[in-house]
């Protein structure tokens, strides 16, 4: 998988063939279909594999005991961690989202169904509280996507860590950019 | 153009071949080369076409007289707005996104880039008037990229339509999520 992701990166999904993984990661040509299968039976894997952190990390946040702004926090905090640790993958992947179809795509669109109704349930109990000041999914899934955009932006030359970029973005999420006393604040 | 984008729509773009698209738009053999070019090109000047679109109307409310709050809620909408309009292309195109290489991606990339710089020109103002809490251009990566993501939700039978999901988002993005009294806003 190490190999193919390579090659991705360097070549393309398109351009890149079986045969040229099965060289990269040294596998004979007897064993390639055997361990390989298809390159996009390998795509699949690799996104399946952080899709699934992601959603293991969000149901167990949202499974948890705290309360919902600190789950919502650690939600936020957990999701920029984890695209940032495998911020090649996903912008590797997402390049060429569209070369994943039929099963494949729709086993991928279950776990991403289930990262957003973790968060959903978060913002739901949150709502309920009286401490978050909506629960409309347009917000849980726009919030979700600036999220996940951080792959595309994130640098290891920036000025900013995960823990930082998270620390922002928390910010951002519960309280805006409005200046706290701005008498423009609600336009 | 149209046909282009139809059959990269129902085969995807590395299936479709430019005699398809040819055939697809009624243009002759002869003539296929001289009015289609490449396919990559035909995805370039999809993807320029509304790249362009936004990176005019962000300058245009850039450079305007507004104040800097106004000018962000403009900002907002007008995003909101052209990324709904043109969300089949923009879907299409970043499905194969890693389609466009070179001259052609360093080409889009300036455009991009130049829609970053009018929107941190708004909130750079919007800071110094001390009118927003952060000019951290995290912050207006990440905004920027939420509401590029309205393209890959967004749905003609969803509950709202394109001014309803930008009042929602121009909410979240001014006094976010938490509610206005709640007792463990800053927790």
């Amino acid at each position: 998988m190490r190999a193919a992701m390579e090659l991705f990166a360097e070549k393309g999904f398109h351009a890149t063939s079986v045969a040229e993984i099965g060289d990269r990661a040294g596998i004979q040509r007897g064993a390639l279909y055997y361990h390989i299968g298809s390159k996009e039976e390998l795509l699949f894997q690799v996104r399946r594999g952080y899709t699934q952190l992601m959603l293991d990390e969000a149901a167990r946040i949202a499974d948890g005991d705290d309360e919902p702004v600190i789950k919502l926090r650690n939600l936020i905090r957990g999701h920029v961690r984890l695209i940032i640790e495998h911020r090649h993958e996903v912008t590797i992947a997402l390049r060429d989202a569209g070369a994943l179809t039929g099963e494949r795509a729709a086993d991928l669109q279950v776990l991403r169904d289930g990262i957003q109704r973790s968060w959903q349930r978060v913002v739901d109990d949150g709502y309920a509280a009286g401490l978050l000041r909506t629960n409309d999914h347009v917000v849980t899934k726009s919030v979700v996507a600036m999220l996940n955009m951080v792959s595309a932006w994130y640098s290891e030359d920036g000025a900013y860590g995960p823990d930082q970029i998270a620390d922002i973005l928390t910010t951002t999420i519960f309280d805006g950019v409005a200046a706290p006393a701005g008498h423009t604040r609600k336009g």
